[in-house]
Parts: C-alpha cells; sequence; structure tokens
C-alpha cells in the first residue's frame, strides 16, 4: 500500500495559537499538494489518553493509505523518540509515548520504525517543538513516497499502555470512564467486543456507576425518556451513558476515570 | 447544474471530540477530491434554529454546484427521514426536522428526496451517528455524480418550521433574537426586506428591546460611539444592536428568543 | 515569485458563527482552486497586537507564494484602508490598521498598494463585513495571477505599530508579555536576536516578572522540574516562562501587557 496525500492531525495544541498552522505550514512547505484534515486540537493539554481515543474513534474511517499524525507530547525535546508505523491500512506518525497504543492494539503493524535522520526535519529544530520540525516533516516526506526504513531504525520497544482496560467477573464486567464528549455522553471503557464475549446485554442489565445505577438500555439517544439517564452502544463501540438532551455526566457529576461496572 | 467536489459541513459536533473528523473520513473514503470547509461545529447542542440560521447567513456564499451538508440531529435512530434536496445554485444534505427551512423560504426547489437507498450508506449503520454513516456518505456520492432519484423517492411533505418571525404593525415591526454572535451583536429577525417594506427607518427610529430602548442607528460598528450601544443593518442582512468594542448582548442581559420592536 | 493557490487565514471571528465561512465561501466562488489553511480565529476580538503576534509566529513556515489574509478589523466600514502586500516570499492582504507590523520590521518588502478597485470585490458590499466582500476576494483574485498594481495605487505611508518592544540597560533587557498560550506558557517580546546582542543569558540569569523572580532556564519543557517555573527559548525565538505540566500564567497571575525583565 502507497501512503496518500492526506494527513489527519491530532494535537492538544488547541486552535487559539498558531501552534496548528505553524504544523500544516512546515507540511506544505515540503509538499504542498497534501490535504491536511483536523481531527481535534482541543484535546486536554499533555493528556496522552485522550489522544489515544480520538485516534482510535476516528482513524479507521479514512481511505486506505491516510497518514495519521498524532502530536500530544509532554516529553518534547526530551529522549522520548519519535515513531513511524504502517499498518495494513494506514500510516502512523506520533512520538513514542504510548499515544498509538490503541493501534498497536487493534491493528496487524507491518514496520515501526524511530526517526533518527535528521534531514527529512525542519532546521533549526526547536527543542520544544518537534510538531513543526519534526513529526509534520516527517509526515510530509512520507506522503510524498519517503520509505519507512530511510527515516531511520526498526524497533520494537515502542511504549504500549494498558489503554481502556476492562475486568470480566461472572456476572457483570468492570472498567473505566475514558471520555466525556460535548454531548455530556460518558464513554466508558466497555467495548462492544468485551462485552458481547462476557455475557448477553438483556433487559434486566444495568450499569453502576459511583452510587448510582442505569438500568433503561436504549437503542439510540431519541429512545430514551426524557427525564431519566440510560445507557446504549456509542458509535464508537463503547458503551456509554446519556441523556437525552441533557448532559449525563453534569447530572452524575462524573469524570474521566471513574469506575463503572455492567450488570448482565 | 452539477455538484461540485465542495462540501459545507455544518454541525453541533463541537471541535473537542473526534466527531466531525470521523465524518470527513467517510466521505474520503468514498471520494478523496472532495474539499470539505467547515461552517460551524459549535453550534448550540441539539439547536436546530442555531444550524438554521448559520446554514441561512453562508451557504449562498459558495460557487454554484457546492454542497451543503448541515447535521443538526437530535432525532438521530428515531424514523425521522433524511433528505436530499436541489435548488438553481445548491444541494443540501441534512436530517428532515426543519433544520433547512430557510432554504426552503428562500430558494426555489428544484427537488426533494427522502434518502432510503441503504447501498449508499456507510455500514454498519450506527444507531447514534448517522453523520458518518448516512449524511456523509450520501454527500460524498453526490459530489461523485450519484443523481437525486437514486437515494430515494421524492417528497413534499417535509418539515417547514416558522423561523425567523415578524409581526408587522402600523408604527413597527416585532421580532426575536435569533443569534448573539462573539462580538456579543444581538441579531435579530427583523430582516432587511421585511423592514423596508413596512417603514422607512429614519432618524427618530429606535429599537425596544427587554426594556431598554437603543435610538442610535449607524451603518457600520467603528461608527457607533465608545459608550453607548446602536443598532444597524448586519452583514446577513438582519438588524443588529451592537456595541462598539462592547458586547452588546451582555450589557442588556439578552439571550436568543429576547422580543424585540423596531419603531419607525 | 507567482502566487501560489494557498491562502491562510487569520481573524478574531470565532469559530461559533458563520463569518470564517462565508470568507471562505466567497473566495471559492473566485477560485474553486485555493486551499484555505486556517491559523486562528479565536483572537481576542479586536486585538491588533493579538492577530500580529499570532501571523508572526506562523507565516514564514509556509510555502513561497504563500497568501496570508489576516482580518482583525475594528475599524471595519470607515475610511482605514485595506492593503496588499508582497515581499520576496510572501503576500499579505490586510486592513491597514498595524496587523501587517511585524511584516514591514522583518520583511524586505517589495511593493504596497492600497485597495481600491471595486471590481475585485464582492457586491453589494456589506459596510460590517469587509473580509467576505473585499478582504477575501481580494486574496482570491490574487491566486488567480491579478497583479498588486491591479488592486490600487502603491502607498508607503502604511500604519506601523512598534508591536513587541524591548528596552536594554547595562546588566538586563525590558519587555513585555505579548501573548499566554492554552498551555498558559507567558510569552515575551524578549526575542532570541536582541537578547543575544545584548549579552549573553548565564546561569545566574534570571526573569523579574511582577514581583516574581523566575532563575531557572531550562531547554526545553520536560527538562523544567515539576514543581518549579522555569523560563526558556521558545519556538516562536521569543523568551518564554513556563511549568512543567502547570500553566505559569496562572500561577504567576499574569495577563498580556504585564513588564517583565531579563537579568543577565
Amino acid at each position: 500500500m502507497k501512503p496518500r496525500p492526506i494527513i489527519t492531525f491530532t494535537s492538544d495544541f488547541g486552535l487559539q495559537d498558531h501552534y496548528v498552522s505553524a504544523v500544516k505550514g512546515s507540511i506544505l512547505w515540503i509538499n504542498p499538494e497534501v490535504k491536511v484534515i483536523d481531527t481535534s486540537h482541543e484535546l486536554t493539554p499533555h493528556d496522552i489518553l485522550s489522544g489515544a481515543f480520538c485516534l482510535s474513534s476516528c482513524y479507521s474511517y479514512f481511505p486506505a493509505g491516510t497518514i495519521h499524525l498524532v502530536v500530544v507530547d509532554p516529553g518534547v525535546g526530551s529522549s522520548r523518540r519519535g515513531l513511524v508505523v504502517s499498518t495494513d491500512r494506514f500510516f502512523f506518525v506520533a512520538p513514542d509515548n504510548g499515544v498509538l497504543s490503541s493501534i498497536f492494539a487493534r491493528e496487524e503493524l507491518r514496520e515501526v520504525v524511530a526517526i533518527s535522520e535528521e534531514r527529512y526535519f525542519r532546521h533549526p529544530v526547536s527543542a520544544t517543538f518537534h510538531g513543526r520540525d519534526i513529526f509534520g516533516p516527517v509526515a510530509a516526506w512520507l506522503a510524498k513516497g519517503v520509505e519507512l526504513a530511510d527515516f531511520g531504525p526498526s524497533v520494537d520497544d515502542y511504549q504500549r499502555l494498558s489503554l481502556f482496560e476492562t475486568e470480566v467477573d461472572d456476572w457483570s464486567i468492570t472498567g473505566t470512564v475514558i471520555h466525556i464528549d460535548r454531548f455530556g455522553n460518558v464513554i466508558t471503557s466497555l467495548d462492544e467486543d468485551t462485552v458481547q464475549g462476557a455475557g448477553p446485554v438483556t433487559d434486566s442489565s444495568y450499569i453502576q456507576i459511583e452510587g448510582h445505577k442505569i438500568d433503561l438500555h436504549a437503542r439510540f439517544y431519541a429512545e430514551g425518556p426524557e427525564n431519566r439517564l440510560f445507557f446504549l452502544l456509542g458509535s464508537s463501540g463503547y458503551y456509554e451513558v446519556a441523556g437525552h438532551s441533557q448532559s449525563a455526566a453534569a447530572h452524575l457529576g462524573i469524570q474521566t476515570g471513574a469506575k463503572v461496572t455492567l450488570v448482565f
């Protein structure tokens, strides 16, 4: 598979500052044909889990050959490496800090290299902005046809965080809240496959979350009643707690990291 | 007129989450040539009026053949239909919930079809994310040249909300506040044409809004004085109340939905 | 040098309203080939300094021929002029209110013209939205190959603000806080060149800012300690005060405009 001149770009840079556009400038300087598609730049600053969730929720919908650039990089300037990864369908460019963990878990990897070839960097390389000077340029050269092996040596000791963990018991499955979206939907680490493997969700199944019991199962948001929270299988493949036209997170007083149990 | 590979995208998905990019991925998967232009994704969640106002304020500036995709969809997953609409100059793809009402009111319609042909959907279709699985893909196929009739049957019983209402009296015209923009300008439903038809705006004309009287008429923002609110004809063709370098909305304590009267 | 169909777009329009997309529509209507790249639209409303800083931090990374469109325009509708500027590498389109001052200070200018030729405007021209009706269209025509001289007469009396000022003393250099970014980094007007010319930064150098003394110098963010602020040379070429995983601005209670002194 060949890379395609489409680069998705995920970061915690925010949209108020110039950072996102400096990276795009740097990409277009090398390869003006590239189409850069923003995923989110409003991730919680330095939150690697948040970056991993955003990437894992959108990368697979893009056409084969798309290059996914992820810059959530609290260790910028230190000795942490940069990675270029290829799978059967996609390419990924990111710091080696675990932000690609969901890709390592879900995709068949073809090649993983550590970025070392400085001729693909923008110079001088700022010690504080590798998105502009290293990751963006590497993604742009990749889109121009540079081979993975040209960026640096193969590695297999890259960071793999155990994200989105679940623990299966006899009658239940326990996970954590991994994301609150802008509608206030409480997205959990309980994914469709694990839940289906552990036991069927029936009419008497319910979710427990910080002292609250949500025992209404809906198929879609509009099916839920006006004044009661319910749970459903969300569009990213994870179970979530939602309210019809109200924020479930605000109502429950829940934040990312809270424990959640689905009792079958 | 032929569709052009330009799709504008309006939604209430926000820019923090992955939703907008998943829709774009889904579009590019079908048609990598498309240029997707964001209008706003920061509309008030589930607010159909807000979506209708945003669309009506920008759609007409795009080149003929542009496809306008609008996903403000509180009824996602329920039986509400999706629509594809063509006019003399544009195409529109949206849920049938009234969000296209201003188009129905202002444009000569050529064809309106209800989306039913599942071969143009992304599968499996999530019950909670038709933007990614139905509306985005339909817009992408449209940009590829699929005819309206291929998406489903013609309909004429689509939802038409009476948006942006005005009531004309002998010496005045009354409407509502339809939008507060980021500068705090208070945009009303009093549009240029209706106001011109009802009576001339003169030096003694004034606006009444929740106990406040704004009797200064300006042509542009910088013409208004520093310490006093004024009203003017805004760039979308609606009268608005504004302050020079201050938020009129904050000063007046006004929100969307408030009554407003222009006395000639 | 020829213009290239890449237009960067900087404004204070925000991303909630339709303004940004109306400008893009207006550009694409004239020239559908253009790629519009957003820098920031979340600048402080009417803040010319903020626009100048954003532009100066990203324009130089784009490929030669890029057109930079900047619409921070508190004087819209008044008699302030619009400008088109060319340098050896870039083009700029903006109101003549000082927002291009850093370009005037740093780049070799080729040509500066005042926009007057109305045939390049969108008509009717709104008195409140020259971004959509004048600046966007002019940038689009420029990308189509219209010569600078065609837009209006050469001028040399354009607004030049003294932005980002510094004052060099025997043992110190004093400037101001010009930007707080989303990570809370406090970016000062003390730029690399001026600081290097004034005296070397050594291990005993420190920064004074509103009663606080920051005496730790780091090379990159991750090098700073967990519980102490430090200063470093930021990626835009200005010294900044930062915290490792904490907002320096919040910790110091600092806002844009505060005085800052670097003692060598």
